[in-house]
């Protein structure tokens, strides 16, 4: 035996997990300072949430709010700092302890209680005024942390509170990217690996293991092509605008509509010409308020292609192979489904349909997971 | 939020994992024909097993054989070929369905009974003649697969039955590498890092994070300096020689023995000198039968530092920084503990004492992880 237990094609077996196995697979990732550091020096990501915050004060100050998974427990401290009267800062993970001593070593222990727990099991003596969170996964639903967010506002905001972020929208734009075709070669290269260990062990072994070839295909065509990557797209590889294919009001979307997933149909403008290698998805979160209490800032976190680098969610290519052949003024017509994994709700799975408009038979039907 | 899900840092919240976890974490990796091959092309390995079986073809002849974590069904096809009348062969994921596929395309389907269970829940219809089984992890025992391999034994085997593999045995050895010297250099820079990402949160958000320096240095010093490494090693870069510091009759170890952990004294020579920069650790394996039905050729597996390469298991590196400072000659006395980690029970936890022999304040404290 001697694999790695922690393997980077992990699953679990069926649907949601037991608490256990959450903990298990998804909190302990963010039981460790250093990725508490990878997400807070991510400035795009911080300093629009410090930007939401404190150049709103107005919606902070002598209110009560809740942190849903503080982690080191910043947001917390900014919530803090703009006046808020009290804080609980909820955390799942030994990372609780770490938010403690922060927070007194910052001098808001008096504001701030956390509170080691999930949103699920925890209660609180009061309701809330703000809910805020940075609950935000790769193509902003993985990780499926915005039901717990959700849940957070059911069970503990006042009727006219306000989330922060209160929005959200995903895009999709076609670019031009060399990887696709890369990993198509890393795919093929694997598959001419397969056919001389096939004989080897037909040789060294006498075993014939042909039946099994297109199990391995499949498997390593799931893999190399069929398997969003995370990526740093350049504004330049966009062959046209993003369009933004879905949008949550997130003080009035219910779990279910989000458990439900996505289904929709948009269309994307090829402005560039030449071959559309990859779809490429990403989001933004706007912080606005409620309608009772609107922001008197609002302030945008988006994660779109960026000349100056990417935020730590960077985008997801969704890798087309063979390339979609458009022309400038092409319009695509799509269909998208986004579901949550079978094997692990907090992986996703994403089908699209595309065809170029006014031309039949260019219709493809693509299908990624988002490990 | 946008953390990977499925970290190499993984560990489950304390001790024995629930079934559902312990599938998620371990076994899904398994299921996986990718890492089948990987094992599968690791000739040293299933080469072994292949001598094993065939060379003592008598042992197998009209026998009754269990092969526990069948896997693709390799060790049971081999078992079949030298004519055991009934091949069990237990899988716990769904790769027990290829192993089917492969056991009937190679015309095996009337000896091989492919069960997909685990043998802690599955039953058999009679005693078996033999228990064959690929369980070994790194450093031997990562994994705990032994315990179910042991249970098997106690479960289903005949009392005069034959464990294949029935003997094991690991070593440890002082080596010369520049790794732990690289992996100290990292973790310097990664301290220096931290000390720009907390002057950056005190000047962009006016937070002082001072107060987890030590928590972050112990973090990074783990991840660095004491975590073991699959390594492999040249025999050039051996010191000494190896010294077998614990072994195991298969027959005869009992679960509780493994569950126990090691605790044992050992001496190591230091042969060439130079400081010792890291401990090497290895096993091998033999299949020498049971006393009842002793092999005709007994064979060895063994994954000790080779200028071939090395088998899939590699060696591990337990770094020493800063190294011991040895002279030819030296003696090297040493205490090891192995233990299973409180955090996940197929990992481990290995401490050493070590002292150079008549040279009192010598003595050093060291601790790993293997991950």
């Amino acid at each position: 035996m001697g694999r790695n237990a922690a393997s980077e094609r992990l699953s679990s077996l069926d649907g949601q997990a037991p608490e256990s196995t959450d903990f298990a697979n998804y909190f302990c990732t963010y039981a460790y300072l250093y990725h508490q550091k990878d997400m807070l020096e991510d400035h795009k990501r911080t300093g629009a949430y410090y930007n939401a915050v404190l150049q709103n004060r107005r919606q902070f100050h002598g209110k009560v709010v809740l942190d849903v998974g503080t982690g080191s427990g910043i947001l917390a401290i900014f919530a803090a700092k703009a006046g808020a009267k009290k804080v609980y800062a909820v955390e799942a993970t030994d990372m609780a302890k770490t938010a403690r001593k922060l927070v007194e070593h910052n001098k808001f222990g008096d504001v701030i209680e956390v509170i080691q727990g999930t949103i699920e099991t925890i209660e609180l003596p009061e309701k809330v005024d703000v809910v805020i969170s940075e609950w935000m996964g790769y193509f902003l639903l993985r990780e499926s942390m915005l039901d717990s967010v959700l849940l957070a506002r059911d069970k503990f905001m006042k009727p006219d509170g306000a989330m922060y972020p209160s929005h959200a929208r995903m895009f999709m734009a076609p670019i031009h990217t060399e990887v696709g075709s890369r990993r198509n070669t890393e795919f093929q290269g694997s598959m001419e690996g397969w056919a001389e260990f096939i004989q080897e062990m037909q040789s060294f072994y006498q075993v014939d293991l042909e039946c099994l070839n297109d199990t391995f295909r499949q498997e390593q065509r799931e893999y190399y092509l069929q398997t969003a990557q995370w990526c740093d797209v350049h504004p330049s590889q966009l062959l046209g605008p993003g369009t933004p294919f879905k949008s949550y009001d997130l003080g009035k979307v219910t779990i279910e509509q989000i458990k439900a997933g996505i289904e929709e149909e948009f269309e994307m403008d090829v402005v560039e010409g030449g071959p559309v290698h990859a779809f490429c998805g990403w989001f933004d979160v706007a912080f606005r308020g409620s309608d009772a209490h609107p922001a008197d800032t609002p302030v945008t976190l988006t994660t779109a292609p960026d000349p100056t680098g990417a935020t730590h969610w960077g985008q997801q290519s969704f890798y087309v192979v063979p390339p979609v052949e458009c022309s400038p003024g092409d319009m695509l017509k799509a269909s998208i489904k986004v579901d949550r994994r079978k094997d692990n709700h907090r992986l996703l799975r994403v089908e699209m349909g595309v065809s170029i408009d006014g031309q039949p038979g260019s219709s493809r039907q693509l299908a990624w997971n988002i490990e």
